[in-house]
């Protein structure tokens, strides 16, 4: 089976998903720039998910570059990741339009948690598709990044209630994280040809 | 005539159909959980939706894996399978914002069926258009989840007028069955190379 | 320039589009099957532009796969037909909300005879950049109902302002007329070949 | 890392960018002709904005044509410009629903400013990853439209609080610049090859 479909597809979604968030920028009624205010916050949630969409779209690309071989659970733990992340809109939009409240705070950071463990298990199958050797599996290594993730995002999910600048914090800290030049997978490519 | 163009068409169309169903669940205006709970019937709705659209796109992708050749009549019907899986966002929102009514069970199960009947059709121009020795023939055998498929959806469109969990445990009862891993084309694969 | 990604943004627009327009059959607030009457000419609309741009797509295909150069001006004149099919939704949701009234049908009319002229701009082009003595050439030939298709579309557009059904049925024969099996090209290609 | 995935990304994100923007074209209640006159400045500024994000299409295509590597750099430099694009159908939608009020004029220009700012940056990387002999680097050359385009937007940002027309004007005198076709890359490529 080729990834070729697999790839097309999982690039139609995410660029589906990272457009359709600015349909919930609903242009406002007044003419003048004070009609902007109330969406400063639909901006800025729509301004970090774009970022996080963004992220998975380059390490999905990064992933499946590493690999030959795909197999039925590959393509089933695919959609698994599309799902989460075609919630990415909604939680977006509920949090923007209710600025940042704590349930709608604690809600993007769920959706943030399932897609990061919709990764792991990808990334996982993929690695045993192509055997402990393959240069993902070197690449990924001890994978602080991935590790670290679902654990950030549930201390952000507990500091909604509390407060929720802090919760923001966490979900911006992360994506700051994966944004950092990450040459894992160059470096094992390198390495090992 | 080349498939590429069919399978980048068909991957357009499913990705866009698989993601415009999000937009069905309208952001609500409450900012706690509560105001999540009206969403549940639509989400559970979509969740349904998506996984059929997902083994839609998982057999479609198999099927097309196995020809060379496409023709005029192949396009057709391939658009034809399209069309009623562009209901489909139509008939996941009427159903989960009725919260399952039974008219809006059976209209889902109906165009279930459509599509169903869409994808035999394709099916068969596929095998005719590649002899019935090719490998999707093959693979496809008796094609008992194919044949299947069409009666139990009738059966689920019956009872939603009776019973509406009985409709809605026909509907994930064959999604299930599709989702149970058919290695048929990859058996058939391996036995004739 | 290769032709790749000039049919990938095409696909593209094109599954958008077919896709889109479903999103203009609202979901009625109505849970039986008397909610859904008024949707019978949102749905006959969608059914017709649905086969038209399935006839588009089919025929660009068609066209783009007998050549092998592209020019700057075959890039514009395929932005330009994008440009007038990409009005299809908005022409379908008007004319079928509004229950095929004249200007209705007359816009609708007006719309598809723009796209067909903005085809033959393209095919003209596309002539042009491979010599008087290419396949597409050769397959276009007279091309009868290239010709005739704006013809048919103008008769349409008067008759709306005179009788309504009228106008419909020549939306609705010119589409038979391009659904009718085509093998110009297919007959070229083995004559040269 | 190859390109394929960068193009087919960005396609998917332009065309659904190009096609969302005719959402912003509600549907008209009024059944005749004068219903689509409130239309006429929302479909003004459809057309602009179509021409641009055309604009962009053939320019990326073209830029991403003369170049073999792409870096991590090169990744995020895509999706910045792609976020700024993807903002085009909000402005054009503001402007076009309040009939070129001088804010919405000021933010209209200030996203292609942004626009083209970043895809000045990407360009940058481009030719960077490439080094100073690449296709692109001769063929952009002194790049004097791209030059040109940044300041022509200030001057009708500022314009759009002292006379919207000329605001306008500067908007699509910018567009036909690019619209007249640039012979560069191709006379580049003919030069070294």
């Amino acid at each position: 089976m080729t990834k070729g479909r697999l790839e097309a597809f999982s690039d139609g979604v995410l660029a589906i998903i990272i457009t359709i968030m600015v349909l919930e920028i609903k242009v406002p009624h007044g003419a003048d720039f004070t009609a902007l205010k109330p969406l400063v916050p639909v901006a800025l949630s729509y301004i970090l998910s774009f970022v996080y969409v963004g992220i998975y779209w380059n390490n999905h690309h990064m992933m499946l570059s590493t690999i030959d071989r795909i197999s039925g659970g590959i393509m089933w733990a695919n959609s698994h990741l599309l799902f989460w992340l075609s919630l990415t809109p909604f939680a977006t939009g509920w949090m923007g339009e209710n600025h940042f409240a704590p349930a709608t705070l604690a809600m993007y950071g769920l959706v943030l948690l399932m897609c990061s463990i919709a990764y792991w298990i990808l990334q996982r199958l993929v690695i045993q598709a192509n055997g402990p050797d393959c240069v993902l599996a070197y690449a990924v290594g001890r994978d602080v990044k991935g590790k670290l993730s679902p654990g950030l995002y549930s201390l952000g999910i507990a500091a909604s209630f509390w407060h929720p600048w802090v919760a923001g914090a966490f979900y911006v800290g992360v994506a700051l994280m994966w944004l950092a030049p990450d040459r894992r997978i160059e470096r094992a490519m390198i390495k090992r040809h």
